[in-house]
């Protein structure tokens, strides 16, 4: 493989109660995935949710930061007693949890020095030596420690961020897909899919996802691949197989 | 604490490679933590998502299993290849990975003889002494083993089937919440929330979650307990003292 095809992978950390409890609807996961994959070429493996407990952050962290080339963090990075990403962070590399001059001239800018009370303050607090994630909407920015990018976990305000997250992140081979939607149940096609992802098992991913629209009944089957001949081969052998099974398409 | 005020925890697993690509928006979480939260009194204190590869689901299953009192998985009980929940939950727990025959009475039934193929057939095998999950929507039931439940991942049949968990499971103590919502940010009350957070400590929970709504910002704060009088008594005073700041309600 040449260095184009380099995978890259990261993990998402969603912290947050909020989540947990059902009460809020988790919209970052989609989002960032996405992003990294279209974007950047980057693969995520893993994705954790957990409470906002010091232990259970630095545990998250260290695990996944070892295990992936990147971390994204969503949440606790905002002014009230319940935000305690960055000091758990710092915890967790036993880095010093300190102002960041950069982001205390940034917010005391923002806020007006009458009004850049002890809440706003500790938003410019972080690990030693963090780097910037600048925010474009609500001016307390993210940052950079090690692998590790910890995001807010608003929607808005992550999604205007993450741009800011680019010029840190090495690129690695983009997955293409392919998706194609048939009239039938999983359970007919089964044999078909299997045999062709046998035959593409180191290059090739096939997923197959039932669905109902309009109270008829289908399935999407994904094609996804870092090498595009590959994608369009066993795509194509999937179509012709199914065509001469009598399968028929769902337009 | 009375028995009444037993905590009880689970975790989920979320099972799925077009979750953790971005392909799919998850669905289930939000779902299966407000109906433990609320019909059941178990409270979710761990989510992860995870890729369909085996030796990722037994790690998962095998620590979380420990970690909690209950695991619900969602995802890779279809008749498809990339369908490895319930091979790789037998392998975890060391148990045979064979055909239960209640499944596949209802399957073969369900199908008729003729048309019940191996995709079909699959659907029935489970660890050896998994109980069923009855299934109204169609008919692949899920299945309990230890202390782990699995679910389908299409979020409809997932929601059909959940009631048929309530059985096999033991009730803890009920979360009450208050929500209120100010016209402020969240830096302007952060003060006034930590105090009345460290005088609630052992019971309560607070959480705040900023929001904009028709061009205005706000506050949503919530407070969570199982005892109801540290619920209202905490909630008063947070009110009490907003008040007193002049923060106004946003309504």
């Amino acid at each position: 493989m040449s260095k184009n095809y380099k995978k890259i992978n990261a993990a998402i950390i969603i912290i947050g109660n909020e989540i947990l409890s059902g009460r809020t609807e988790e919209k970052n996961i989609k989002f960032i995935s996405s992003w990294l994959n279209e974007k950047i070429g980057i693969t995520v493996k893993e994705v954790r949710i957990i409470p906002d407990i010091k232990h259970e952050i630095c545990k998250s962290v260290l695990v996944l930061s070892k295990k992936f080339d990147y971390v994204f963090t969503t949440g606790g990075i905002g002014p009230t007693h319940d935000d305690i990403t960055a000091s758990s962070i710092a915890s967790a590399f036993k880095l010093k949890y300190e102002f960041n001059k950069k982001a205390y001239n940034i917010l005391e800018k923002y806020y007006g020095k009458k009004n850049f009370n002890d809440g706003r303050k500790k938003m410019a607090k972080m690990p030693k030596s963090s780097k910037l994630i600048l925010n474009p909407s609500s001016a307390a920015p993210g940052f950079m420690i090690r692998n590790v990018f910890c995001l807010p976990g608003v929607p808005s305000i992550l999604n205007s961020m993450i741009e800011n997250c680019k010029r840190y992140l090495k690129r690695g081979a983009r997955t293409h897909s392919k998706t194609i939607n048939y009239l039938t149940v999983e359970s007919n096609i089964s044999k078909e899919m299997s045999k062709i992802q046998n035959k593409y098992l180191k290059t090739v991913e096939i997923g197959s996802y039932p669905f109902f629209r309009l109270g008829r009944v289908g399935v999407s089957i994904v094609i996804r691949s870092i090498i595009k001949r590959d994608l369009e081969k066993s795509f194509n052998e999937l179509k012709k197989v199914l065509k001469n099974k009598n399968i028929k398409l769902f337009n």
